[in-house]
C-alpha cells in the first residue's frame, strides 16, 4: 500500500525524468551555445560601439527544461549607438554567424527584431541589447543579462531542479509563455516564484491559495496594498527585482492565474503525472453542439510580430462577443488558433439563431425620449405587442429582422458595430464566416485544426482530462 | 381650421359630457341616496352604542362620475362597542335596511365586513365606523366621514367638475381604483390632488413632470425629503390632511404612476377623447406569440376579500416569474384577470423551451467548493463540454433534463421552489398549467376571458390603443 507522501514522491520522481535534461543532452546544448557565441563574437569583432557577447537565459541559467532546448546569445552595445543601427547590425551580422555555422534562421519581431536560427532540434536567438545601468533601460531587453545575474547568483543543483519541476508543470498545465496568445507565466517569472518560495511544492502550495491581486515584493520595497494600487489590474503582481517599479507577471491574464491556481489545488489533493504529461483531447462528439458553432476564417494575414498580430485578433474577438451579447446571444465560451497561414475563431454560442421576437426595453416614462419611443413603436411594421408600461419603463415586442448570427455578424463588420483592428482589417472584412456542421467540421480538421477544434469541442484545461 | 387650444376645448367638452351626469341623473341618485339614508337610519333607531347615520363618498361630494353612480352610507358607533358587534349589526341591520326598500345584497369584506346593495343601476355600501377624533382610528374606514368634510369644505362647482374630468381620465387610462388589483389612484386621491393643483389640466401639467418619488404635503408640515424618507418605496406620496402620517397614494404602483405621467403627457401634446373613452382592444393575432404563451388555471379558489385573494395570487405570480428567470427562462411580461369563479395567470415567455444544453457558472477556482464543481461535472454523464476555467470562474456546459416552463413549473410548485400563499394553495396544487395554442385560445375566449386575451395580445395601455 501507497501512503499519500510515496504517491506524491513517485510522481515527483517521474515528473523530473520530463523536466531535467540528461547528462548527454547537457552537453550537446553546452557544446552547440559555445559555438554559436564564438561564431557570434567573431562576427562581431572589431564593430564600433559593440562591447561584449554573452549566453543569457535558461541555457545560461541551467533551467531549460527536457526537449525544448533554447540558446540565447545577447550582443551588447554601448548606448550611443542608434536603435535602427543597432538592429540593423544584429539582424546582417547575427544571420551571417548563423550561417556561418551552418544553421538555418529566419527574421522574427518582438519589442524588436532579432534572428532566430536552428541548429539541429536547439533554437538560437542571437539578440540586440544594450549594455547599460538598472534604471537607465533603453531597451525591454536591456534588463535580461541582470536577470540571468540574479537568478544565477541564487540557484543551487536543487532549486534548478525545483525550476525545471515549475516549468514542466506549467507547461503541462497550459499556463506557459508570457506571449500574448497563452497570457501566461514567463520562465524568469517562474523562476523568481521557485526561488521566493524555495522549492517546487512550496509554490503550489502557497499558490493553490492565491486570490485575484496576489502581490509578491522580490525588493523588499513595498507592501502588498502599496503593489496592488500601483499595478490595479494584475490578478498576479511579482516586482522585478533588477527593476522594482516593473511587474514580472503582467503578462498573466486572470484566466491564466486562475487556472494555475486550480491545477495546484488539484495537484495537491490528488498528485499525478497527467499535470506534466497531459493527454491529448480525444476525438469529440460535436453532435451536442451543432447550432451552437460559428466559425470565422481570417485569411492572408500580414507578416507582423506575433504579440501584434494576436493583440488585433483578439481583440476582434472580444469585440464580436460583447456585441452578439448585446444583440441577445448566449456567448458560451470562444478561442482563436492559427494553422501557420491564417487563424480560425470559434464562437460557442447558445443558439447561432436569435428567437422571433425581441423584447425592446425604452426609456423610463419620464425621460424626454419616452414620447419618441411611443411614437417610434406604436403602428410600426415590426411591431407585435406594445409599447406598454412595466415599472417606470417602455417596452415593446418587437420582430427581429435578422436573426442569424452570421448574417448580424457580416452586417455589423461591414457597418464598423465591431472592432476591426487596422492590420488585420483586410482579413477581416474577407473573412468566411459559416455555421459548424459536422461537414464543415471535417474540412477544417482536414486544414490542420484537428487539435484545436477536438480541444474546443472537449472543453477542459489539459490538467482537467 | 382649429387652434390647438379650440381642439383641446373641444376634447374637454366632450369628456365632460362623459364624466358629469346629467342632472336627471344627479336628481336620480340623490332620491337613491335620501332613501337609503333614511331606511338606515330607521333599522339602528334605539340601538345602543349607535351614534349617527350619514351619507359619505362621492355622492355626499358630489364628485360621482356618470355612469357609476354608488352611494356609500356610514353608520357611526361610539368607542366603546366592541368590533365584533359592530360588525355583526352592520351586517344585520343593514342588510335588512336594505330589503326594506326593495334593494338586493350580498356581503362584502375589506377590512371589515360591509353590506353591498343594488338599487336600480345604483350601488350601495352599507359600512360601519367609529365616530371617534382625528389620530384616535379604530379603524381604517373611520378617517372617511372627515375626508367627505375637508373635501367638502373646499369644492365649488367648477372644482366638482374638475375632479369628475380627472377621475373620468384616471378610468380612461386604467389606473383607477386603489384595489391590489388594479394598485392605482383612489377617488379620494383624485380629490386631493385636483385641490392641490386647482384643476383637471393643472394637475395633468404637473404630473406629466413626475419622477417616482414625487411627495406632496396636504397638510404643510413636511419638506419632500423628508417624505421620501417616510414612505420610501412610494412612486407616489400626498399626506392625508386629516392625518399627516398617512400617504393616501400608498396604493399606487410604479406601473400605474408611470402610466399616469405618461398618459399626463401624451393628453397634452395631442388631446384626444379616447383618454377618456378608450377603444376596446381589437381581437389580436395571437400567431406571432404561439410558442411563446403559458398559462395557469386556478380553480376552486377560496371566498376571500378580493385584495386578500389578489394579494396571493399576484405574489405566487411574482414569484413563478422570478423562478422561471433564474432557470433561463425571458418572461416577457405577464397577467392575471378572474373571470368571477376562477382566476387565469398569463406568461408571456421568449420560448416555453430552453436550450438543449445549460452553461452553469461554477465558484471562483479560489473558493472552497472550487474542487467540488469539478469533482461533481468533470465524468458527469449529462456534461458535454468542460469545466473550464474562463477569469476566475469555473463553468461547465451541460445537457438539460427537463426542458419545458411547464414541466418546470409542475415540479417547483410540488417542490416548494416556488411562493405557494396559504388560502390559494390548493388551487395552485391542482391548477392546470398549459401552451396557449390557438385551440386553447378558443377554449379560454369561450370561458370569458375575451377581453383579457386580446388586451394581452394587444400589449397596449388603454390610451395607446
Amino acid at each position: 500500500v501507497k501512503s499519500g507522501a510515496g504517491e506524491l514522491e513517485g510522481v515527483l520522481e517521474a515528473a523530473r525524468r520530463i523536466a531535467v535534461p540528461t547528462e548527454y543532452e547537457e552537453r550537446r546544448l553546452r557544446t552547440v551555445a559555445e559555438r554559436v557565441l564564438r561564431a557570434v563574437e567573431e562576427a562581431f569583432r572589431g564593430v564600433e560601439g559593440h562591447v561584449r557577447t554573452t549566453l543569457e537565459g535558461s541555457a545560461a541559467k541551467g533551467t531549460w527544461i527536457r526537449s525544448r532546448p533554447e540558446v540565447d546569445v545577447f550582443v551588447h552595445f554601448s548606448p550611443g549607438v542608434g536603435r535602427e543601427l543597432l538592429e540593423k547590425m544584429v539582424v546582417e551580422r547575427g544571420s551571417r554567424a548563423l550561417e556561418d555555422i551552418g544553421a538555418s534562421w529566419r527574421l522574427r519581431y518582438a519589442d524588436h527584431p532579432y534572428v532566430e536560427g536552428f541548429l539541429g532540434d536547439v533554437t538560437v536567438n542571437v539578440v540586440g541589447c544594450y549594455a547599460t545601468e538598472p534604471g537607465k533601460w533603453l531597451s525591454p531587453v536591456d534588463r535580461t543579462p541582470y536577470h540571468t545575474r540574479y537568478v544565477l547568483s541564487r540557484l543551487d543543483d536543487r532549486l534548478r531542479t525545483e525550476i525545471r519541476l515549475a516549468k514542466a508543470f506549467m507547461r503541462g498545465i497550459g499556463v506557459y509563455g508570457a506571449e500574448l496568445r497563452i497570457s501566461g507565466f514567463s520562465g524568469y517569472l517562474t523562476e523568481l516564484l521557485v526561488l521566493r518560495f524555495n522549492g517546487f511544492l512550496e509554490l503550489l502550495r502557497d499558490g493553490s491559495g492565491w486570490r485575484p491581486g496576489k502581490a509578491i515584493d522580490m525588493t523588499g520595497t513595498f507592501t502588498e496594498e502599496e503593489l496592488r494600487a500601483l499595478f490595479p489590474n494584475s490578478p498576479l503582481i511579482v516586482t522585478d527585482p533588477v527593476d522594482r517599479n516593473r511587474n514580472v507577471a503582467s503578462a498573466v491574464s486572470l484566466t491564466r492565474f486562475s487556472e494555475f491556481v486550480l491545477a495546484s489545488r488539484l495537484f495537491l489533493s490528488s498528485p499525478s503525472l497527467s499535470f506534466f504529461d497531459p493527454r491529448p483531447p480525444s476525438r469529440g462528439d460535436v453532435r451536442p453542439l451543432l447550432g451552437c458553432l460559428m466559425a470565422v476564417r481570417l485569411r492572408d494575414l500580414p507578416s507582423l510580430p506575433a504579440d501584434t498580430l494576436w493583440g488585433e485578433v483578439l481583440k476582434f474577438c472580444r469585440s464580436v462577443e460583447r456585441r452578439l451579447q448585446k444583440e441577445g446571444f448566449v456567448v458560451r465560451r470562444w478561442a482563436a488558433e492559427s494553422n501557420g497561414d491564417e487563424v480560425l475563431l470559434l464562437f460557442d454560442i447558445e443558439s447561432l439563431e436569435l428567437p422571433p421576437l425581441e423584447l425592446r426595453v425604452g426609456p423610463p416614462v419620464w425621460l424626454r425620449n419616452a414620447e419618441d419611443f411611443v411614437g417610434e413603436h406604436l403602428r410600426d411594421q415590426l411591431t407585435v405587442a406594445g409599447p406598454w408600461v412595466s415599472g417606470e419603463r417602455l417596452y415593446v415586442l418587437k420582430r427581429r429582422a435578422l436573426r442569424s448570427a452570421r448574417d448580424l455578424l457580416l452586417r455589423w463588420i461591414e457597418r464598423g458595430e465591431v472592432s476591426v483592428p487596422k492590420d488585420v482589417a483586410p482579413s477581416i472584412r474577407s473573412a468566411e464566416v459559416f455555421e459548424v456542421t459536422e461537414e464543415r467540421l471535417r474540412e477544417l480538421r482536414e486544414s490542420g485544426y484537428s487539435a484545436f477544434l477536438d480541444a474546443f469541442i472537449d472543453g477542459r484545461p489539459p490538467f482537467l482530462r
